[in-house]
């Protein structure tokens, strides 16, 4: 049976997240009709990371299996014409061998969180950004994260609902930059935990605009305390921009 | 009377265009509406330039006289909140001499216009860019561009409904870089004829994908014949970046 890799690019505001739910339409969910109107097979499509409602993806990950052959080419353009007028787009499609997982198989997962700081709404960037009315210094922010960098306990930085067997988790990268008025900060890991990127950009956030200095959120992580948590970073700024696999 | 400068952001997708019109909402009722909500004043925000419908600005200037005097921060600040929750926002406000014109006072205004080459639809970039299926060779559109530099009659290159009293325009910069998937055409000049840029990029789009050589570009130029112009760039693609003013 063929195996495909997918590469997913979504706008996720009119979504309920990545996965399959109750209570609204899921991108998962939109993927899967759009398998089933062109091969008429119920498939599941697997993901590599579970974005939040509102959370966009640039090179989110799903896998794909089928009883009959298409080319990966056809799958792409079949799957991209059903999805319209959903924001989702199939942008590559691949084979992959039967043991590869979406999920299980990703060695490395990379983020972006994009804030703009300026006291204007967005206008262009609505929905894609995090507005922050006052200017960030977004050096202090980047010298900050590199206390982030490396083995920790990330419990300060991890929702109550999270299922992860482990709070402790390797940050292989946390950069943050400026463009303009966009402050982007780029998060690197095998693997994070939940809302862990939204809860470090919203304490980061706090060392932007001065009210935390870097040996706050050292010792925000320390206490390994989630009531030491800075308020979440909204979901419109963060993007999933791809996925590594060993291969 | 006071007298501000205003610049301004707007997503063009809801708007029938810059200018007033009977047949919908435009982005310069969006903002008059604005200052009468805040002032109680009846003021005209003129442009420096009439964007089309679907046409995007990041940085389009206006002016504007009230009566009252107003800091130009809560001019900003007032405007913003009055034109929530439409895609439009004054990033910026200064006062101004009384004879500052948005339009007629410009020494340059510079376009960039987003080409996405890619075969899948776009999720994120929709409605902000033209998506062509196929790559786009945009050393080529780069080089062929360069016929276009300086002093030209840009008959091929206007439209039917152009007001403007001569064709006759100089083009002070059309480079065409490559930004990943993403191919930029920037523009600049002191003023444009009527969808002259959308005209020289649908020409410059058909020198991407090898269907003309540079000597094409150039000989409809040579032309001044608009039956010479390749179909028009679609709209989405276009912003407004900037203003240029001598002070």
């Amino acid at each position: 049976m063929p195996r495909y890799k997918l590469t997913i690019e979504y706008d996720g505001t009119p979504f309920c997240g990545w996965q399959r739910q109750d209570n609204g339409p899921s991108v998962q969910e939109a993927l899967e009709k759009a398998v089933f109107a062109f091969s008429g097979e119920r498939a599941q499509v697997g993901g590599a990371g579970r974005t939040d409602t509102g959370v966009h993806a640039r090179g989110q990950v799903g896998h794909l299996q089928l009883e009959r052959d298409w080319r990966p080419d056809v799958v792409r353009d079949a799957m991209n014409a059903h999805l319209r007028p959903q924001p989702v787009a199939v942008v590559a499609c691949e084979m992959v061998d039967g043991t590869f997982d979406a999920r299980f198989s990703a060695i490395a997962r990379h983020y972006a969180y994009i804030i703009i700081d300026r006291r204007a709404p967005l206008a262009l960037e609505r929905e894609r950004a995090w507005q922050v009315p006052r200017a960030l210094d977004h050096e202090a922010m980047h010298d900050a994260a590199q206390h982030l960098v490396g083995l920790h306990d990330f419990t300060t930085f991890r929702a109550a609902e999270c299922q992860s067997a482990s709070p402790v988790k390797t940050m292989d990268r946390l950069d943050v930059t400026r463009e303009g008025h966009a402050v982007v900060v780029r998060a690197s890991a095998r693997s994070f935990l939940h809302h862990q990127i939204r809860s470090v950009t919203g304490s980061l956030k706090m060392v932007g605009d001065g009210k935390w200095r870097a040996g706050d959120l050292k010792a925000a992580l320390e206490a390994r305390d989630r009531r030491r948590c800075a308020a979440l970073a909204p979901p419109e700024g963060l993007y999933l921009m791809g996925v590594d696999y060993a291969r």
